[in-house]
């Protein structure tokens, strides 16, 4: 199940920047399950990864990887086994992987970084892993074709491939950004469980590609949620070839940022149009906040509330629920009666209570919609912040009762 | 649906204590759905309410009738209808129930508190209501039959009335703890979408009495959790007839207060048997945690999360799913190292990773029960907490999905 009709983008090709992908046989055959994508000399990546303590052998490795001084040119990702819960075993395992990819590649071993999503707790296969490589190295192309493959290989429960793309005009040099991205079901802040490789032709000075990476992550992928768990493997990296218009300007920096973001969000929302079971896609918006963070956790709160998220499944304006949900969240000194809920264009409630106009028709015509836009104003402040999240419905409960079966 | 088979138990009369219930046709016809429960004169009444910024009508006017200095009376409770979210009508209606039920039993209206339960954001129909006052009134007893009667009176999508009581023997005295308890969907700390009632005949001061109730609601009440939201109406009240033995001595305190702890304990533990859609019954102890609210706060971030309870659902003892909901808990300086995890006698986890000896066949035949035990030791702390949680089922889908239509 998911929201929508999703086509993957044409993705021009990122000179330098070559993917490739093969089919290992690690959980499943016949299907492509491990990609290795391949940055330029000189190239320069950031990396940000789980807050999750409990973070899987191959983050623990790539973040060791990334602050060795040795410059990444190799990202290598599985899918079907997430390396995470297997202890001393796991961590020579995500080494042993980065050791061989370098090896064939003609690299140091700190240039390799490794990525696993999949089950938690098994350790991965290693020999049909690293049998897989050659396969994988063979296949590294630039072109749209490529990335459309990788995209298709890092995927779990995803029902499809999620991919962005934006050229930017700097003058009279233009600025490619592409990216892809898995996740679907654990999925939360910091991060969700979600991949995300994304790679640019502009060049920027390793704090700024840090700073810009850190900014548009915590604007797309930290603020969605299906369920509220957060995954032991997420990272999000950021590859600029350094071979492109340079972004150093105030102007260059802005279109960069605007056009990163937008790669970032299209990514993240695409996460949640395919979340597990997920028949609707919800954008709540938050205003009125007297912080950012207060309008995030009233916005999480909402979106985690089994409450609300069955009630956008049946879509039932139950506008009492997402009442109590606000009501609920950790607020200090809420006075409720500011609080105005819009659902798309209809008041839901005002004043605290239900509003004067309002009409049980008006709600479920809304309700009834795939995108559902929810507008909560708190009316204390000029602080905002947007998150989107999905439904909670019986394909939900199945995909998770169901995944290791 | 609902864990293990529950028979109400037989009650004792609490003399001066009346219960009377009818059929008000609030929202159906022919089902209990008014109840009045009548204290003595001389009694003591200690409430404890929701911590929902958006409390219901009744919830503000109970309060405001507790504090008024006019010792209550009598409780008037309808299903059917929570009378939230109603704003001014709201404060109003709850009002003149109180009014009306003060005028048929000649007290002061503020002797009176009103507790509503079911569908947010409707107006009670009040003539309806009103009209049943009477019937509940004519019908108060004191015998065990009456509290059973009660029991089913307050329930919404319970599937059984839920009743607890014990007898404690104080030197030659004995006194009698009575409760009843409804709730079953919203279910989270700070308070529960409960309603419970509970009266004794043990005599006690004021300030204890609050103190014994808040003291054993926290541990209780606010650790159950069915799916993380807390109603606009949650409530607990506490009444003592001060007929019986005095509650001075510490050791009369020691008994009865665990005496208490048992009634709400098992209360609480019905709440989550008859949890919306529970399949299974969930006791989550946390040890070895530097505070009680590390320890509550990784309780409930197991029990909160999606995926351990589909898990549960599944009867899948998935281990990297409650460890990686460990490890987003909100701690400190975790050390996940120094993590063990049992499922029943079964060891999951232990150094922050699989147990050495552990098998998928022992943790199969825990998860395959009704009662699953899971203890997380965090080893950091001296501090402990228990939480109680079920499983998130199909049936949970079903009944949120469905509940207005």
């Amino acid at each position: 199940m998911a929201v929508g009709e999703a086509s993957f983008p044409e993705m021009p090709a990122i000179p330098g920047v070559r993917l490739g992908s093969a089919m290992a046989g690690i959980k499943k055959a016949n299907r492509r399950d491990l990609v290795v994508i391949e940055a330029p000399e000189g190239a320069r990546v950031a990396g940000a990864f789980t807050r999750n303590a409990f973070c899987a052998a191959p983050v623990t490795v790539a973040r060791e990887h990334l602050a060795s001084g040795e410059a990444a040119r190799y990202l290598v990702i599985n899918t079907g086994n997430a390396n995470a819960g297997t202890g001393e075993v796991g961590l020579r395992d995500a080494r042993a992987t980065c050791a061989e990819l370098a090896r064939l590649a003609g690299v140091a071993g700190e240039a390799v970084l490794p990525f696993s999503t999949g089950v938690i707790g098994e350790t991965l296969p290693m020999e049909t892993l690293l049998a897989g490589l050659p396969a994988a190295l063979a296949a590294l192309e630039e072109g749209g074709q490529a990335w459309h493959q990788a995209a298709e290989g890092i995927l779990t429960t995803d029902t499809r491939p999620k991919g962005a793309s934006v050229t930017l005009a700097l003058g009279e040099e233009t600025v490619t950004i592409n990216g892809i991205a898995k996740g679907s079901g654990m999925i939360q802040p910091n991060m969700a469980t979600m991949l995300a490789f994304v790679a640019t032709d502009a060049s920027l000075d390793e704090a700024l590609l840090d700073e810009l990476l850190r900014e548009t992550v915590e604007r797309s992928f930290n603020c969605i949620t299906v369920d509220g768990d957060t995954s032991t493997n997420d990272a999000c990296v950021l590859i600029s070839t350094q071979r492109g218009a340079r972004i150093e300007s105030d102007e260059a920096v802005a279109v960069f940022r605007n056009g990163l973001q937008r790669v970032m969000t299209e990514l993240a929302q695409a996460i949640i149009r395919d979340g597990e079971g997920a028949t609707k896609f919800v954008t709540l918006q938050v205003g009125g906040a007297r912080t950012r963070r207060e309008a995030l956790d009233v916005a999480f709160t909402v979106a985690h509330s089994p409450l609300v998220k069955t009630a956008l499944y049946a879509s039932d304006a139950n506008w009492g629920r997402i009442l109590a949900a606000v009501g609920r969240a950790p607020v200090a000194d809420f006075d409720v009666s500011r609080v105005a809920i819009d659902l798309g264009e209809v008041r839901l409630v005002e004043a605290g209570g239900r509003a004067s106009g309002y009409t049980e028709e008006a709600g479920s015509a809304v309700m009834a919609r795939e995108e559902i836009p929810i507008r909560i104003e708190l009316g204390r402040g000029e602080e905002s912040a947007t998150v989107w999240t999905t439904d909670l419905s019986h394909e939900y409960v199945s995909i998770n009762a169901d995944y290791r079966s």
